[in-house]
């Protein structure tokens, strides 16, 4: 916030598109289940008829952006082979299956006689989405958009920009075969208009990033629209002297490597003074053979390990074969590390005190706090939601790995004869809260 | 956030005072709901031991904020008659017989044989307050906090420092004596402070403001904070053609008169055209009879209104005993109307068309859509919360009036026996997701 704002005002071409997505989401949101569910099954259709358009597209793309000499990492998320697109179709008619979030009836209660109040889940509107390579995503974030009854408009990097195309032309035909309105999804491809994207609070919503860190950032500092999503992912394991500690190595390897650039990965372990010389005389070997490199404080150095931290390794997330290691006096000492370095995603313990095991569940302030299991579990699809639109490190809900129940807010209808407040304080109609 | 940041950073002094908070927070998140009843009932004892301390600050108070010349407004806002304190204090013992709204279960599910998640509530942390006069606010906002397991930093307004200081006091003792930390309610003093308090994000993780329009609207542009809370209530009531004459009048009445300075009184009256002329025959008498100042589009200008309505007075909420009055040709012109000026608080329609009721309430896009009742039912009391942190008047919730549950938020907790992802990767285990 202590930033220039530079981002630029939308433009008028910018306004209008802006203005026909939030007709279609008016329209979408007045949808019925079924109708949603046939627009998800047809969309899934004409990805597949066009599967050969979208998979030429992305060889097009692909060969552009070696030619740009563009990184390996984003070169390998940019490719979308025939196997990833099929998941992906796959992917949208199971977001089909999922239970419908919207109109839930949260709270029907009688206020007072013939007056009646209904809390029910409604669709929050237009989501922008900003994304980086990943073609595969405008199908993921798209279907679950029109699942949960909203609109997208969607901004992806530029390097994938004929493969992104390509796949909204066929969600789209999906879309307007079933009947509602074709500008429900709408894509955005020029730099200018992503920016501008930030400054139309007054159309859009909720910013979904999906990207870098710093992308993630930019768009916090950047936007007074509702940003749903986290940038850092340092998650911490601690293990107690109470631990099992052939549990411990097992969990702390699986939280590392099992997939290192995930946000729930770990980025330090923390051990216990009384357990780390027995632990680390496994671990050094264990981790070594797994190709991880080990960074520890003073202590840890000095019982083997080849790097000493300094005070940027517990700030930073390598999201890489690294781990940082410090060894501390106790629970409350590894409390105190998490409180001020944890970018409260996922932090665990390993312990079979289950006094230790609560009272750091209960004070360490994280979205995910686990015991004796590795933080790899942090995830909607392993939680049970079916379907993750994204991870959300703030303190408030939406917390945690958010599934479509992110999608929706809430709205209350009241409904009533007449019923005034004057009659209240007059004495003549009383409230009688009766739950229905 | 296009303005310069001016807000300064915190001294040592207030950090100290945070970090304090901050502590007092981690011990009230441990305690049991037995422990937060007794304090808010220690409180109160409190509380009413100073009766005679903090009426004598409060008459301090009035003498200097007197002779310095404040509004009247202002004045009567800062006075604490000891009704008013004794109906504060009761409101304090009110708030402790509410349920508890920490340590709901809210998901319990085994994701896998041994692997245990559960999602239940937990305090949100710290509460920054900000509020202008009004004294019996540092009762009820912090009765509200300590029953949720929160802790609040309070700031109010420099006339009402003594008075103050002595209702925070003698909430300390309660707190004290029932063994809590009496760090969990901190009153700050100074101007200087309060505005700091909205560079402490990493110490405060709600911020709710109790004042003006101007107030809440400086907050929101310079925090990083969450904000709890509304600037505009801008509240629209439409009139269709086929409502009911009579109840549209008296309901309009309610809506404007009953008490004209809250957030949930309207400020336009939307009227369908074809029951205009004869709405405006009954209605310019009975508002003229009730001191209620109309003023009205040229359509509604020419059937007798005697001020014509500027584009200012869509965008204007009056706060008093003014209306402003235009006629639309039918109902999607009073939604487009409402699209555009609502503050999306709380918007009615009076009909006896439940297809024309449905659209309405379908569309219009506010916390509360309303069918033939007055938009002063909008309102947590009379919804039966029991108690009301404030009005959200964002989409995302918590939205429309927040009871207690705005107050908590949730954590994931995983509990399992060393299990790994990559047992599941391997094929060696499975992913059961069984509700328990």
């Amino acid at each position: 916030m202590a930033n220039i704002f530079e981002v630029p005002q939308p433009d008028n071409n910018l306004l209008k598109k802006a203005d026909q997505v939030r007709l279609a989401s008016i329209k979408i949101s007045q949808t019925e289940n079924q109708n949603r569910i046939k627009a998800l099954n047809l969309m899934a259709d004409y990805l597949e008829r066009n599967t050969k358009k979208i998979l030429e597209a992305n060889i097009e793309d692909y060969k552009k952006a070696q030619n740009r000499g563009i990184s390996n990492a984003l070169l390998s998320r940019l490719k979308l082979s025939e196997e990833k697109l099929n998941s992906g179709i796959d992917g949208v008619r199971k977001v089909g299956n999922l239970a419908d979030p919207v109109n839930q009836v949260q709270i029907k209660r009688e206020l007072s006689k013939g007056l009646i109040l209904e809390r029910k889940t409604v669709p929050i509107g237009v989501i922008g989405v900003i994304f980086e390579s990943r073609p595969d995503a405008v199908m993921q974030i798209s279907s679950l958009a029109i699942r949960s009854g909203n609109v997208v408009m969607l901004k992806g990097g530029s390097e994938a920009n004929l493969t992104n195309i390509a796949i909204v032309n066929a969600l789209q035909e999906g879309l307007y075969e079933s009947g509602l309105d074709k500008n429900a999804i709408c894509l955005l491809t020029s730099r200018k208009d992503s920016m501008s994207m930030l400054n139309l609070e007054n159309f859009i919503n909720l910013i979904i990033p999906r990207g870098s860190n710093e992308l993630v950032k930019f768009i916090q500092e950047n936007t007074r629209i509702p940003v749903l999503g986290h940038a850092d992912g340092i998650c911490h394991l601690f293990v107690d002297n109470e631990a099992n500690l052939e549990m411990a190595l097992s969990v702390a390897l699986d939280s590392k490597i099992q997939y290192p650039a995930a946000c729930n990965a770990i980025e330090t372990l923390l051990l216990h003074k009384d357990i780390a010389k027995v632990f680390l005389e496994k671990a050094i070997p264990l981790f070594d053979s797994n190709d991880v490199k080990l960074i520890g404080d003073k202590r840890s150095f000095e019982l083997g390990l080849k790097y000493e931290a300094s005070l940027e390794d517990w700030q930073t997330e390598y999201l890489d074969l690294i781990l940082s290691i410090k060894i501390v006096d106790d629970l409350d000492e590894a409390i105190t590390h998490i409180q001020r370095y944890s970018s409260k995603h996922t932090d665990g313990i390993i312990t079979e005190n289950s006094h230790n095991a609560n009272r750091f569940m209960n004070i360490v302030n994280s979205a995910g706090v686990f015991h004796n299991c590795s933080t790899r579990f942090a995830d909607g699809f392993r939680y049970g939601f079916g379907a993750e639109v994204g991870i959300s490190t703030q303190t408030l809900p939406p917390r945690g790995p958010v599934g479509l129940e992110g999608l929706v807010t809430y709205k209350y209808f009241l409904k009533g004869d007449g019923n005034i407040v004057h009659d209240f304080s007059s004495g003549k109609a009383i409230y009688t809260h009766k739950d229905l």
